[in-house]
């Protein structure tokens, strides 16, 4: 398969690549790659049992990483291997079993070979669960071959 | 069963009570809780598939997670219920698969109702993989009735 | 004087009340209140000799305080007293003397007592320089008298 | 002058060096630079009107710039030019005017041209005021000449 040029079909190409091997995302937590643009990303996940902590809420650190795998799709849609130099979080509301989360990521600055991403969870009323922040460095390499 | 008086014995037992329904650390993600001490724990976590990104090692959010927990552990242990208001992570190492994570969480300061917790993951190696700080804050109730 | 009803005239009033008592941000840093609006507010600051460290550029603490003011003044424009639970800042880009700093602070979301503002600090040829993300809690009281 | 090869007397000549340039912190603020030493230092800010903000406590942001001025002190005192990378902060306690706070740096790891370094605040009561943890970035260059 040929690397596509076109940055849109590229950054779906790339997060297809990444999403296939991504067994703590797809398979541990059950979540899907909605969407993968330049500079951005979309993924959900259901909240089921698996996920509660001991309080019968999905644990935080689940919510953390599904903003942090948003996160790492958002900053690797260039096809340039980024990985995370720093990151912040902020829960605001908690998630039960049966709610459905989307993080969705977007790139706020990219300057060089770094950059801000905001990643923004919402259930589904819309209402904002946690925002995160990441801080990416670009390294050498690529995803899909160039 | 009474819940017990002395401080020791009601840090283990609180850590009990909450491990044994929190789905997510136990089930989901395969830790054991090695201890639980006044304002302390101790958390294992062995590297294994499902833990594994796209990048064949360990992802960055089950990481968080398991200091997280570890965190919770420690802020529960005087049976006052309490929540975490912030935290920060730094990732030092990554993680492999047959490596074996250890959380070790500790009180540096309590005033009041609010708390600062540091958390420091190491390897099977002593090698520090990440260093997590919580601050917490004691809400009403308690874990096991007082 | 009485206090405005109307949330533009308040978050102006309410502004110019906690500013003209500000000596940290006002007398010692030399910042000034460029605007105070509902959940928002901007202010200004030309860097100076007395902003350099030791390698002749800006302070980092400098830029901090720069955007835990404009925080501030915009979590505070309600006229209902509030106040940083956490925060985290990115820095991205140096500050020279003779650059002239603008921070900018809005909040992104509000719910209940608390509420996350964004503050992004940009240098006159509105190049980002700082990102900081602040956590805010409304106490008891007012601003001014309601 | 002949740069030092005992570590302990390196980090001592490297803080005076940096600390006689450093407007911010010494004239601005106020601060001194209490001792250097390999991987540590602690500084020192007594309070006064010129560090209030309106609420008549010491801005929070001249905490964290004491803070960060204390780890910048530590992190060098190699005499390897060292670069904050990241950084976060907790506030505890405020500080009034009269208060006398000392910041005091240690590394915590140093991994390659990494660290940690944790950073806290006290006031003369000995009762922590902010915690403060800073990661750090080796670049090229020596503060003296090597």
């Amino acid at each position: 398969m040929t690397t596509p040029t076109d940055p849109d079909a590229l950054a779906q190409a790339v997060g297809q690549a990444m999403f296939a091997v991504d067994t703590a995302s797809k398979d541990t937590l059950g979540m899907t790659l909605v969407a993968c643009t330049p500079g951005g990303a979309v993924m959900r996940m259901p909240i089921k049992q698996l996920h509660l902590n001991g309080h019968q809420i999905c644990h935080g650190g689940f919510i953390f990483t599904l903003a942090d795998s948003t996160f790492a799709f958002a900053c690797n849609s260039f096809n340039q291997v980024t990985v995370a130099s720093g990151c912040s979080i902020e829960f605001l509301k908690p998630a039960k079993a049966g709610d459905v989360l989307t993080a969705t990521a977007q790139a706020q600055v990219r300057s060089g070979r770094h950059g801000i991403y905001d990643i923004v969870v919402r259930n589904q009323h819309d209402e904002v669960v946690a925002m995160f922040r990441g801080k990416s460095a670009q390294i050498q390499g690529t995803v899909l071959p160039s």
